[in-house]
């Protein structure tokens, strides 16, 4: 999709439309972070009334360039915009950076003037970057065509080494993510405000840094997806490539709240379709500035983990107290260290110390951290070490700081670095001079070794797995023609009549009057349930139109009459299509199965504790459909109520692996009918010890109003 | 407690004890510190063999010291303490601070030297600190008697101003949150490592903070709480005071496992103590240092918020955004703008800019920040203003900084300036000279003002609140006899009838035959439930000597005969007392109500979502008994199921106030015979529409193997 866009963020001559000298102007920032950053490139400040600007030869515009231009930064006012769009079309250029605000950012004049662009862009050929971007940095070419003032801080070596690039949907927030990451001595190859994307999108530029060979990871800041299916070919890609890319998406909270009609749409927040497309692509999502930095240092500097079991060497018993505590609260253990180990740690630790693990040197310890480190690092039980120091003062670093440096290079684990105190400045210079990292808050060391660890797993299982089929069931036609022949709610036996196209067996037959409710009665046995069936009442429990452990024919007489009148006082102008019979369930494990439709990633399905309870307790998973068996099987990993189905407190385990199956079945049909269904909820499915009684479905076709 | 402590950390004149100019000992580094920081008192260098050390006159010995010495420092090793402090004694001297390891830090040797220590100190008349203690720093009074390195940062203004004081655990970490907290521009008053508290202890220390005019938090960082009425006591005198202690305590997952033989017993985890005293006494617990030093900005440099309605101001909108979800994960809302506030801020504010909530005055706003603060500082529907900025550049708040401090300074409210992008030096020296703080994480904005937030809550609460009556009850006495008179474990027919003591019903009696029960089982209603008796069958449903909705005589025959072979199946040698025979319970809520003794803090009440699945949820709330009924009211509220007492989804409500009720009664008990009672289950307990049954019982006395 980004044939010949590479260049974009390498072009070899800029002209800046808009050039000024004043740094209040964007124009002028622009020019003046170019120079500043020593674009190596042909430059050319477009400008009426100026023949110089910074110095450099200025042209009153594009026509009188005397060369080809690879990129046109537009730095002009919006109402200019298409004018100068147009004169880039003239001249020929392809690709063209729109910084200017007052496009769809700012009401509908603005979003038709952005048409309007679109439209001459389309026509000449042009790629647009913006409008309302804060423009790019591309670090090592040293090419800041920014605005942005973050940028102007040491852009720290060159040459190949693992580097982050950043794709933002807020400028301000993707250049503070290079500026203090460079505080804390990561690398960057480029940063990317994407704005209005008019034209280029997210996945676009992400998709240029995952080809970069230098980059590690990709950072991203989200408000909001423009072309879903494109995220998720990035995300395959990037999972392909095994490059991580760490993801803010925010809006957590803020989405709308949505009309819907079942438990599966009430505890599908607009969030969780996000949360269960990232897990399936390896995405990770981090919840601020500082995980980000952390995740992504442990991409670009260190190793990743391969388990959870952490060696801590600290000369602060307390501080390594702490430190075990957060490890131990991101899902890390810190297993003894070997009798072995311990002997020889013991001959320099003194009395008062620790070989156990953490491992505390203590504050006098003689020989210090090296030695200890050196001890531990090959550990078979450990497969990360946390080095716990003060960077506050120079002397103990630099008596041991190369020697550690030499550990860490050398090792095959991540071995992080942790300053306690704040480091002083001639402690990140010596750091700095021997390449090696530190982390200044206890909970990013734990955080980022998490973060490696579930990037490693997801690998593991990525590499193995055989993904979900998503060609269409052999059934697909039929169940979409069924469905486009019902109204927007079926009724439970209409539900039941589609699920069982899939395999999805429910109980139970449809009878118009009592003499046929006795007969299927008899013959499923008794007890039975009543619900009366009609696609205005959604919710019979609610209407009272349903007669539950109805006994004998005498009890069925009655339990008849009073359920259709409920059902006929609840909704008078109900269409009722029949009752629905069905035998009582055998006693089981109540869950719930459901599908809610995401807008922009479609069918997501969900399992967790089910009855009316569900929601009170929220013990929930999703995915998107369709879903593997291994793959539904891992949701259900994820519930509490997995305890239940293996068996509580010493009841009988219950049939899992039909309940894996169901939810696999259930994916084929919401993935086959993912333009017509909204919601599916299956409520509750009693799983038994062989087998499971799906007791409730509901379907909800898109368009409901 | 404390009255004659105070002079200890600001004593007139020091010796030290091992001081050395080498500042690779310990009695070298304080030396250096003293100086460094310059100590105004009296010093005298202790030294057998110099006459000077660091340029002061030396004494080879405390004798030889012509005035009266108000404080020793002891840095000598371990072995030569003994008699460094029969020296003190001689030379009367009443506080000593020993520095040096190797007591109970270093097995049983050093601990037997350090008993000697006191016995020395207990009977000279000298109070001890340490040892095995970085010492302490008094900031305003520059009295740095610590060899800690990390004291050696910039200590900030003088003068009177409110402080933050540091007691801790780990010297290590203590200094390091004043070395960081400088980092960030907060204010100590003193910093004080306790060592091995082998006379004064964390709380002694923690109460002179309290006393100080000038300190108005004080962090404690702890391990092990060496005297828990003392901490009471202190948390106590701070909410009194309205100081708020903000506390790490370590060690939450290392808890050794106990042995515990109830539900309760299993779902209070050894730190959910903790838990339940700080929030009774408005304790603030942090996880990790950056949140201990960004709630103690919360409470020296701003205003405390009184609601949690927030504001936020912004140049861009992705940062705000995401600090919009930040805020709203940790309980504080984002409600809009009024329409008069929009109107005026949109006259300044570009079309492209946001005048709602966030306000998004955009990066090319003309006005900038401090305008529209103003707009919105006294917005009646907003208690706390959050504003988002960039120091990375010293352009925009060289402009602006000193209109925002007079803003910060006149408002009511809290507002709080955030820095997305790291701050430079030069606007960090600017921020410093307006007084002007700021926040360098999004999180710490957020959980600083939630902190603030809870504190300002539990302040109301606690100054109208009457606080639960300590006296033992009138039963008390006939409790504790009754309880000593019984085996560990006590059968359920006994624990009923301690529990009719307070008030609390059970149901159903005790039948010695079967001929009993069957008069039973008609006095109380078919059906019934039977459950034997014995105190080696605590759990009877596990050894099947239970049954269940026991319908008639001839099934309370059969029930009888199989419940008791099934009893002596599962303990052969078990003493059968009888046969419990109750009514079966109305339907209802099942919940759980308990006690555990904390080893620390007494008897914790625990009330959550009961029977089997107790465990599988972890519903549960902890509160100190004994409990008002506002106290348990308000355990109640914590719970998920509290819900489901209000009535689940159309159901109908429970009787929540006879379950608060019953906690009150189970927390006298409890309270009274703290003693004596391990763990108390009540499980389930059936809240009805009205009234509840308490289904079983069981209670444990200490001592229990």
């Amino acid at each position: 999709m980004t044939s010949g866009l590479a260049p974009f963020l390498a072009p070899k001559s800029i002209a800046v439309i808009g050039a000024s000298e004043g740094v209040e102007k964007i124009g002028g920032r622009l020019m003046n972070n170019l120079l500043r950053h020593k674009y190596a490139g042909l430059l050319y400040p477009i400008n009426l009334n100026r023949s110089e600007v910074w110095g450099v030869k200025a042209y009153r515009d594009l026509a009188s360039v005397p060369e080809q231009v690879d990129l046109a930064l537009i730095a002009i006012p919006a109402a200019g915009v298409i004018e100068a769009i147009e004169d880039c079309a003239k001249a020929g250029i392809t690709r063209v950076v729109i910084a200017s605000s007052g496009f769809a950012d700012a009401g509908a004049e603005g979003a038709a003037l952005q048409r309007r662009v679109v439209e001459i862009a389309r026509r000449s050929g042009i790629r647009i970057a913006g409008p309302n971007t804060q423009g790019f940095y591309n670090v090592p070419a040293g090419i800041a065509a920014t605005f942005s003032p973050a940028v102007n801080v040491d852009p720290g070596p060159t040459g190949k080494r693992p580097r982050i690039g950043v794709v933002s949907q807020s400028g301000g927030l993707g250049f503070s993510l290079y500026n203090r990451g460079r505080g804390d001595g990561l690398d960057f190859s480029s940063i990317v405000s994407i704005g209005n994307q008019c034209d280029l999108e997210l996945a676009d530029y992400a998709d240029l840094l995952i080809d970069d060979p230098d980059t590690r990871v990709v950072m991203l800041f989200i408000e909001a997806i423009k072309t879903p299916q494109k995220f998720i070919a990035l995300a395959k890609k990037a999972a392909e490539r095994e490059k991580p890319l760490i993801v803010a998406k925010v809006g957590r909270f803020k989405a709308a709240s949505r009309a819907v009609s079942s438990h599966t749409g009430s505890l599908a927040g607009v969030d969780s379709a996000y949360d269960a497309v990232f897990e399936r692509w390896g995405v990770i999502r981090a919840e601020n500035i500082e995980e980000m930095l952390e995740i992504a240092a442990l991409f670009t500097r260190h190793r990743v983990p391969r388990g959870n079991r952490v060696a801590i060497v600290s000369a602060t018993g307390g501080t390594a107290a702490w430190l075990t505590d957060i490890c131990e609260a991101h899902g890390l253990e810190l297993p003894e260290i070997d009798a072995g180990r311990r002997q020889r740690l013991m001959e320099f630790i003194p009395p008062y110390g620790s070989p156990l693990n953490p491992v505390d040197i203590t504050a006098q310890g003689l020989r210090g951290y090296a030695p200890a480190l050196e001890i531990v690092e090959d550990s078979p039980t450990h497969d990360a070490i946390l080095v716990c120091i003060t960077l506050a003062q120079e002397a103990r670093i630099a008596r041991e700081g190369e020697d550690i440096a030499k550990l860490v290079r050398a090792s095959e684990k991540p071995i992080l670095v942790y300053t306690y105190a704040t480091a002083s400045e001639k402690s990140k210079a010596m750091m700095a001079a021997w390449d090696l990292h530190f982390f200044s808050r206890m909970t990013g060391c734990a955080r980022a070794l998490q973060a490696g660890l579930v990037y490693h797993r997801f690998q593991d299982r990525f590499r193995s797995e055989t993904p979900a089929d998503e060609a269409p069931s052999p059934v697909a036609g039929e169940a979409r023609r069924f469905l486009a022949a019902r109204g927007p709610t079926l009724c439970e036996y209409e539900a039941a009549e589609l699920l069982a196209l899939y395999g999805i067996d429910t109980t139970g037959s449809i009878a118009a009057n009592e003499e046929d409710a006795q007969k299927a009665a008899a013959a499923l046995g008794w007890p039975v349930a009543l619900k009366v069936q009609s696609p205005q009442i959604p919710h019979k429990t609610e209407a009272k139109a349903v007669a539950l452990n109805v006994a004998d024919t005498d009890a069925l007489r009655e339990a008849w009459r009073a359920a259709l009148a409920n059902a006929r006082a609840f909704a008078p102008d109900a269409e009722i299509r029949g009752v629905l019979v069905q035998p009582m369930a055998r006693p089981g494990i109540e869950l719930i199965a459901g599908v809610a439709s995401d807008a922009d990633f479609g069918p997501i399905v969900m399992c967790g504790l089910g009855g009316v309870e569900a929601e009170l307790f929220g013990d929930v998973a999703f995915a998107p459909a369709p879903l593997t068996e291994a793959q539904a099987d891992a949701m259900i990993d994820k519930l509490k109520a997995a305890a239940l189905l293996a068996g509580w407190r010493g009841a009988a385990p219950a049939d899992r692996r039909e309940f894996a199956a169901l939810l696999v079945k259930l994916s084929r049909l919401a993935w086959d009918a993912r333009d017509a269904i909204a919601e599916i909820d299956l409520n509750p499915v009693i799983v038994h010890g062989h087998g499971l009684t799906v007791v409730d479905a509901l379907i909800v076709q898109k368009g409901n109003p």
